[in-house]
């Protein structure tokens, strides 16, 4: 769980970090940015900040933003009833993006958050810069962090079903619960 | 049709109005920019300039680019076989984009390219800013323009297939012919 108070000072930060990469986002977007902690209480190590700019029955579009040494813990989109699964290409916009995806061990720069050995079992490294991509077939495991300076990145996708995600990590919860003290 | 140098000083322009915009985009793919003349032969009027960045069976993302004063031409997404369509959203990244869907006629800004009043039959007038957006379901006939500036836009579809696009010219050809001389 997070307070309310830090849910929305990292609401500003990641504003912050995506018109620092140029993007236009307006005041109501801003207050819609989700903060998602997977319920670790660990913000600042696993957790991401989502914005959604389009979400419909058919397509789905995030920006998401990730602070310095901020992981998105391992996790795959499962079929849903007659869905075979969310497909997602992730686009750099700023700063550098480490991503782990099945293949060879080839970890290297990124790192696994300290005692979580268990929960990252995709060592495969992508370096991801502005302007490069990836596209994730559904059921296909992932994680991706930032180092210095944080991250920004578009999600393009079909439907998102955030709540129907898999994680690695069995102590996940994908809806953040805020507390108002 | 369009002469190969034609062509490439528009993907010049296209990429330079993209790049003003704030969006990192690769050599390669500014190299990729399609310049759609319609088959209309008065690119400056009536054309549009299309980055695509993602294009699988099931969803589709394009960077558009409108010359000052240049409109897309009036168009809708029909059904295609087991698909009921292309569902779309465009959001303006830079400049200030003229939209025109069903609704009483508020044209006021915008304006119909000369001589072509039987073409451009929806007067709906939408002015959009950056950060602005708006979805099309399938089947709404739209069109859309800049006016001093130019401006740049995302749209983001289920799947396009371009060429099985309806427009309310009949002169139209979807798929631009180049000319090497």
């Amino acid at each position: 769980m997070i307070t309310r108070k830090e849910y929305e000072s990292a609401q500003r930060r990641a504003a912050d970090l995506m018109r620092k990469a140029g993007l236009h986002i307006s005041e109501k977007e801003e207050k819609s940015i989700e903060v998602v902690d997977f319920g670790l209480g660990r913000l600042d190590e696993e957790g991401v900040q989502v914005l959604t700019l389009v979400q419909t029955e058919r397509i789905s579009v995030k920006v998401l933003a990730l602070f310095p040494h901020q992981t998105e813990p391992e996790h795959w989109h499962p079929p849903v009833e007659n869905d075979p699964g969310k497909e997602e290409t992730v686009r750099v916009i700023d700063g550098t993006v480490y991503f782990f995806v099945p293949g060879p061990d080839t970890l290297s720069r990124g790192f696994v958050p300290k005692g979580k050995d268990a929960c990252y079992t995709m060592k495969h490294e992508v370096v991801m810069k502005p302007s490069d991509q990836i596209t994730l077939e559904p059921g296909k495991k992932h994680w991706f962090q930032a180092l210095d300076g944080g991250a920004v990145m578009f999600s393009f996708s079909t439907v998102a079903r955030d709540a129907l995600d898999k994680f690695t990590d069995p102590n996940i919860v994908r809806i953040t619960e805020i507390v108002e003290s």
